[in-house]
Parts: structure tokens; C-alpha cells; sequence
């Protein structure tokens, strides 16, 4: 659905600069995608060490220049991704470019709540884009796969999620009044949660039903949880032994072009326009192929 | 089975009252679906709240008035729920009429024994019919596949069931002579429920074997757990895989009529007459079909 | 391989005694099973609460005259069914001739080891003869059916095994080295339990890592443990998706005779001899059949 | 790939030697493995009980003797198997010639860090040999079975292991954030720990969520973990079904013959020439058959 006015192909250093960001056929845009996962690898790296009290306490202050000088690197490369594009707002409505944002929102809101600024650690999300940028189209193709059983399989999986959660529900108000506050059930929300704990075969411990009759409850939980985790599993096996491999999705070249237009990906090699919105696709110029 | 009496078609302010309270086709009967579902979701939500000691402390007045008004509100629409059948003795035999039942009496029954009172949390149950009120027919079709995939496998699930509850039995007395008082498996009924724990994979950590011959019965039993498993699990994926979808139950509208003399559902939208019990279905009046 | 003297027929009140105890079609034999099962459910019934403290406090005086009045007419029962046989070493040294035996021993057992009497519960494994005694044919063929589909996959689950056993002792070694035994882990075998109660998600938490790298490595078992069940799993779903049912073991009477020869289930309600060991099957008498 | 030179066979001492121990169709090469089974399992247990403190206050002295006499053993045994062949460097470098390697260092190693002389007990991954010295070829078939039906999921299994780690990545972060170190979770690695102790459904119960947003978030995680188990589980199950037994891995005599230049296994029984390397294949002489 572009209007005419989003089709005009890009041109100049806005489109070089697209093709180094957005693709990854070319060798600048493969240094590119490889220098900004290292970034990403190295900045969550630096956040999980600066949780760590010790060593916050000993290098604090080299962690936070690093926190820094991430975020403001991904802050510029945000707004690089922002200036290459036609339709800005459709990148920032994206799946990755609200994960770009998330990645460096904290840190700023850090300067207000000070917790908030581990947050950043979910810019991890963004090496999804790896399987794209490591060409790695035969395991896109299987995980299409898995998605296509997953979504042919949602209204059993809804249909057994909604019972679970009745169950859980009713389990856990039986519990807390068997069992009562003076027991650890001080609540039905938490007698809730300890019915989830119990159900899902999870079990910490650090709620148990201590009379016999809520102990005998709690079996029957348990019994009830170990027998039909066998519903989601033979669905998804079903599913799974159903589906044959897409053949769309064969090893090919396709899986790293990307529209500037609408944001879809899998476009063929030689496609010159976006099969999902009919924008034009920018080509590498064929000296930039490697 | 209907006598002849019961074929008589309803008429009249019962006739209107019925459509509304039990089909879902009309403006009104929507109406009415949506308002229930709210009243279902705010009273269970009342109820715990008022469980979790702090909010009882501070609002608790509030919320025992919010309490008594929709316990009054559900009493009087399950009046009129009987008032508006042939049958009242079907309806409240009939499965949902038991959960309607269930979903006022906890309140009533709190005047004598307080705590009771938070059985009123079962009426989340009451959602079940959502399925049919939303008109979420191919989820009711999914579901149906899955109840007679759990339907054709019952008699294998009872024969796993049996071998559990005997094998639970054996390893928990072993245990008992095995660990004994001093190591927390104070009596046999209590160290079946340790088996239990044990086997499902739960594992709470209240009670753990001690003595390293314990240890060895339990790494037994968890091993055995762990691979057992298999079993319920092997038996549902393969009756999931063999059961095609119902065809019956293929996207329609019928899924929302039920039949005022035996309280069946799914029957056709263009049906007269209960496919079960031969009893006349009302039919909303032209105009009143939205 | 009987010989000819084992073949003669039972006859007189032997033979009588032999239709009552072993077989299920006559209405002696029925009632005499119906109060097998009661009396086997209320001994052991007895044994859980005597094991219980405070119960055994109060009525250990009744429990325990109760517990050997089981005994000693399961004892009657074990020479009832030792006289009425021809071969009785068979029948001693067959599965329920076993399972027999060990009801009965424990409470004279118990005379020198008080706390073994307790294990008197194992006779809750009679009631597996139970399948028989109730004429559920078709719960056999399921069993049976479970069964081959698991003597199917034997190779493979001996496979997996040997290999998830030699994987905790290598797993149990390094916890060992890495946590020792100042954070629980005090010798290999405790740290080899350990490594059993991770990888098949059981998770007491009566150990747990305490240093980095322990918990590296046990997230590392934790995740193997959590990926590793789908081969079991993948094992008996496959196997039991190949298996159709039995057709021998469909819906007929003949589940409930037993040769007394070799004590052979399963024979078809015509039979005159044993498929087994071509010994003569005793035919309850016209009258007899009810 | 080898040249002329490694095809020459080997005679004299070192063909006899070589077929004493790397191959088990002779009678001594049948006694050399079944002693070299037997000295494994006993200097394990030996390890074991020596990690036992009461053990080793006790028999500390004997068990030390008995380790260095097993390691000399087998130290003796690795440098009998370098001898024996053309290119030792291939065997050192094969799998098992780097089980054999762990198998004699730790001890070693434990003069100057005593600790890891326990790390001895990975020797017990020699019994691996076990499958092909036992002649369990049927077994071997099965294994190698399992082994592909693995291999043919692998990039399914990669992509939700990617998943997974990305998952608790995230989780553990929020659950930081939320629950912070006042309630245990002192820092992102550890809330890391958390989430995977808590989405594989162990649950060790060490750490546990104290604030209502932090358990409403653990619910979510358990719902979670416990729904896609059903992920690698189907994939496997799909992959097993799939697969049929190999026909090449049938039952016959070829398991336990090993190529001397290339290490490989599975070579037929009547074979001259390693199937993948082309060297010679040794022949144990008429007599030497048992």
C-alpha cells in the first residue's frame, strides 16, 4: 500500500548507507553486521558484570564509561537506520525496531530509575537478526517450520492454555482454604502461583501443603500436571510429523534482503520490487558483491 | 425421552426471558453473555483480593458489600434460569447448572463457616461457556478433537494410572522402612506423597531422603519418573496424530443453540427440533437476529 | 513340557477348591475374588495407619490384632493355593506366586525386625491380578498393547540409559571438584545423586551449587536434562504410533482362566488344554457357570 | 587418505598385540577386554569411596595404593596401544584415544592439585567401548539409530536452543530488575541461573521470587517452560517416527572390528580394506577364532 512517492528508489549516500545497514551481500555491510554483533555481545556482556556487586564495586566506573559508549554508539546507529529509510515511523513500528529502541532506552531512564538501566541487558534480543545476517537460511527455513506447527497448532494450544489457567485458579482457592495462611497459602493469588509451581512439575519448595488432606490435593496436582504436560506435547508432535519442510525456504540467497519500504523480509535474489508491498528493492550495485 | 408435554413450545415473557438468558444469537442474549462474563471476572477478582490479608484489612467492608451484590445478582439469575425451562430439575442436574449452583452457596454457606466463603472463586468455571458465547466455534471444534483424542486413550491412561498409584504405594513404604521418622518420612501415607513428589518430577525438597540407600531408591524412582513419562505422552501424540478433525464441528454458527429440554448444544441453525431428545428448539424472531 | 502325571485332572475337592481360588467364572469364585480385593485394600489400609504416630497411639492395641488376622488368613489363602495345585513349586516361583509370599512374610518377619513389618503393603501388587479378576479384557489388550510397544523400544531406552548413567557420573565428578564438599557436594556419590535429581528435573534443593562455575555447569545439566527427555519420549510415541491394537487380546472371556500347569493367563474360552504346556485346563461345570 | 607406507600390515609381536587389544573376535582379545571392563568399574568404585571422608580416614592408605596401581595399569595399556599401531598420533587424537588420555592424567595431575585426581572417574566413559566389545551390534544398530534421528533435528533443536538462551537472558534480567539482590537474586548471571533452573521445570527452590510481580512473572516463565518442552520433544518424536531401522547396522559380526590406520568401526566381517581409509585391515588367523 506505499503511495507512489514512498517507490522513488533511494539514491546517493542515503542509499549506500541502507544497503550497508539493512543488507549483508556486501562486504561493507557484512563488517557492519559482524562489528554490531560483537557491540551487542560485548555491551550485555558489561551489564551483567556490572550486576555482579563485586566486581561493580571494583570497576564501576570502567563499566559505566562502556554502558556509555554503547549506548550512545547504538543511539547513532538507531538514527542512522532512521535518516535511511522513506518511512521512518514503519522501521520504528517493527518488530526490530522496537527491540532497537528497548536496547537503548534504559540506560537513559537510568539516569532517573536507577534499576532500570540493567533493562538494556534485552538488546540481546537483537542477535535475532544473526540468522538473517549469518545467511544461515537453512536454519530460517526450519525455524519457519517449527513456527508454521506452532500456528497451526494455537487454537488447541489456546484451548488447553485457558483450561489450565481454570484449573490453576480453582486449585489454587481449594488450597487456601484447605490449607489456610498459617500454612505459607496466605493468599489465593499466592496459593495460585504455588498451583502453578505444582502443576508445571516445577516445585521450589518454598510452599507445601502441610495437612493431610491438602497434601493429598497436592498429589492429585501433581498427578494431574505430569499426565497432561502428554496434551501440548502430542499436539506439537502431531503437528511437527505433518509438516513437511517449506519448500519455500530452501537454501538459497533470498533470506537476507530486506524492503526499505515495509520492513518484510525473504525476498528472492533476483526480485526487484517487494512481493508484500510492491516498493522497490534496492540492489547492491554489482561491484559491491562480494 | 421428552412426554409430549415437555415438546410444548414455550411462549410468551419465558419464552423472550430464555432467549436471552441461554442462546447467544440475539442482540440481548449478547448483551446479557458479555455482562455476565464482566460480573464472573469482577466477583472472582473481589474474592481474591479480599484473601490477600493487607487489601481485607483496608477495603474489606467494600469488598464484602461487592461480594453479597453479585452473589445476589448470580441468585437471581439462576432463578430465572429456572424459571424459564420446562424442566428445572434438568437444568440444575446438568453440568453447568451444577457449576451455577456451586458459584452462589460458598457466600451463604461463609454465614456459618467463614472461610468457605472463598469457594466462590470456582465461578471462574463459569467461563467455560465463554467458548460457546463468543462464538469461538473452531476452538470448540479443536477442543472436541482433543477430548476424543484423551476419550480414545482413556482406557490406556487407566492402566498407566493404575501402575503409578501401585508403584507409588510399594516405593513410598520402601522408603519408610528405608529413611524412617527421623529423616522426615514420618508415616507411609506421607512418604507416598514423597513418592508422588518424586515421580512426577516435581520435587519440593521438603522431604529428601537421607540414608545413601534412600538416595540410591530415590535416584530409582526419579530415573523411573523421568522416563515413564513417555508413556502418557506417547500414548496422546499418537491418537492426536491419528484423529483427523471433526468435520462436524466445522466453522458455523450452530454452536451457540442449546436445547431447552436436555440442555444439549450444537445443534444447526437451522434446526427445529433437538437432534437428542426430539424437543422443539425455540427460535429468536426474525427481528431480533442482529 | 509337562509330563503325563501332571496332565490328570484335578478332581474332588481339590478341584473344586482350584475353580474358587484361581478361576473368576463361577460365583464362588467370583465372591471369593470380590473379597480378596476388600480384604487386600483394608490390610493395607491398616498398615498406612499404623504408621502413622498418632494414630498408632491410640488404636495400636486393635491395628495390630487386625493386622494379623489378614495375615494369617492370607496365610490359609498361600496353603489353600499350595494344596489345590498340582506342581507347587510353579506356582511358587511364578510372579503373583511371589508377590503372594512377600504379603505374607513381613508381619512374621516383623517379630524380629519391627520395622519391616510395615512392608506388608507390597501386597497391594495382588490387586494387579485385579485387571483379570474383573473381567476388563479390554483394558488387558490396552496393557498388553503398552507393553509390546515398550518391549519394542527396550534397545533403545537400554541405550539411553546406559548413556544418561555414565552422563551423571561424569556430571557428579565435576560438581564434585568444582563446588566440594564445603557446599554440599561431600563425595562423588552424593554429587552423582545430585546430578540425577538435575537432569531429570526433580530439583529438591536439598544441594545446590554455590560458586559460579558450578552453577554454569548446572545450568548446563539442567538444560540437557530439559532437552534429553524428548528422546525417550520420541522413542514410545513413535513405538505405540506403530502398534495397532492387539487383535488377540480384543473383547472376549477369555482373560480370566489360568492353566494350572504353568499358570499361563489368556486362554480362549473353548479351550480344553493349555496352549503353553498342553496341560488340561479345568472347565468349571454347566451349573457352575452363572 | 593414508599412504603406501601405513598400509603395510602389521606383523610379528605388534600384529599380535595389536589384535589382543583393539580387537575382540580372539579369545585373548576377548579376555584383554572383559579384564580392561572389570579394572575400569573397580577403579572407579575406588575413586568413589575415596571421596567418601569416613571412607577415607578409614582405607585412605589402601585406596591411594590401589588408584596408583590402576593408573599404572592403564598408563602401561595406553602406551601398549601407541605401540601397536602405524600412526599413534591418529590414535591419540580419536575419541577414544582422548578418553583413554583423561582417563590416566587426573591422577597425575593430582600431585600437584589434589582435587582433580577424582576427575580419574571419567574413565568410566571407556565402558562406551562396551557396546562394540560385548558384540552388542543390535544395540549399536539402535544407538546409531537415535544417533540420526539427533542429527536430522539438529537445526531444529539449534534454533530453540538459540530461543531458549535468548528467553532466559531476558527473563532473568526483568526478574532482576523486579525482585533485585534483597530477595536473592543478587545479579543478572544468578537471575540467568534462576530462569533456567525455573523454564526447565527443576526448580531447585534456592532462590524464589518474593514480590507479586516477580511471581506473576515466574508463573509466566513455568507456563512456559512446561508448554515448550513440547518443542524438542515433538521434534524428536517427528524425527524418530520418520526413521527406519538401518538395514547396514543389522545384526551380524562386523561391529567389533576397528581399521588400525583411521580408527573407524563397522567394518563387515569379511573385509580386507578399511572402507574409509583404504589401509589393511588385520585378520586374526583361523586358529586365533574362537
Amino acid at each position: 500500500m506505499p503511495t507512489q512517492e514512498n517507490l522513488i528508489p533511494l539514491s546517493g549516500w542515503r542509499r549506500k548507507l541502507y544497503i550497508i545497514i539493512y543488507e549483508a551481500d556486501t562486504r561493507a555491510g557484512r563488517i557492519f553486521d559482524m562489528a554490531l554483533i560483537i557491540a551487542i555481545l560485548l555491551s550485555v556482556a558489561c551489564v551483567m558484570l556490572e550486576s555482579v556487586s563485586s566486581i561493580r564495586q571494583q570497576y564501576g566506573t570502567l563499566l559505566t564509561v562502556l554502558d556509555w559508549t554503547f549506548t550512545i554508539l547504538f543511539t547513532i546507529e538507531y538514527a542512522l537506520r532512521l535518516i535511511c529509510v522513506h518511512k521512518p515511523l514503519r522501521y520504528v513500528k517493527s518488530f526490530f525496531g522496537i527491540i532497537d529502541l528497548l536496547s537503548i532506552l534504559p540506560l537513559y531512564l537510568g539516569l532517573f530509575i536507577p534499576e532500570s538501566r540493567f533493562l538494556a541487558d534485552i538488546r540481546i534480543l537483537r542477535l535475532l537478526r544473526m540468522f538473517r545476517i549469518l545467511k544461515l537460511s537453512r536454519h530460517l527455513g526450519e525455524a519457519a517450520q517449527l513456527r508454521r506447527a506452532l500456528l497451526a497448532s494455537r487454537r488447541k494450544i489456546t484451548v488447553f492454555l485457558v483450561t489450565v489457567i481454570l484449573l490453576v485458579i480453582v486449585l489454587g482457592t481449594l488450597m487456601y482454604v484447605i490449607e489456610g495462611p498459617e500454612h505459607g497459602f496466605t493468599s489465593i493469588p499466592i496459593s495460585i502461583y504455588w498451583a502453578i509451581v505444582t502443576l508445571t512439575t516445577v516445585g521450589f519448595g518454598d510452599i507445601t501443603p502441610k495437612t493431610p488432606l491438602g497434601q493429598a490435593l497436592a498429589s492429585l496436582v501433581m498427578i494431574t500436571g505430569y499426565g497432561i504436560i502428554a496434551v501440548p506435547t502430542g499436539i506439537v508432535s502431531a503437528e511437527i510429523a505433518r509438516s513437511a519442510p517449506d519448500p519455500a525456504s530452501s537454501d538459497n540467497r533470498s533470506a537476507t534482503r530486506l524492503c526499505p519500504h515495509c520492513f518484510s523480509e525473504g525476498h528472492d535474489w533476483d526480485a526487484q520490487y517487494c512481493k508484500h508491498c510492491g516498493g522497490q528493492l534496492p540492489r547492491p550495485a554489482k561491484g559491491e558483491v562480494s
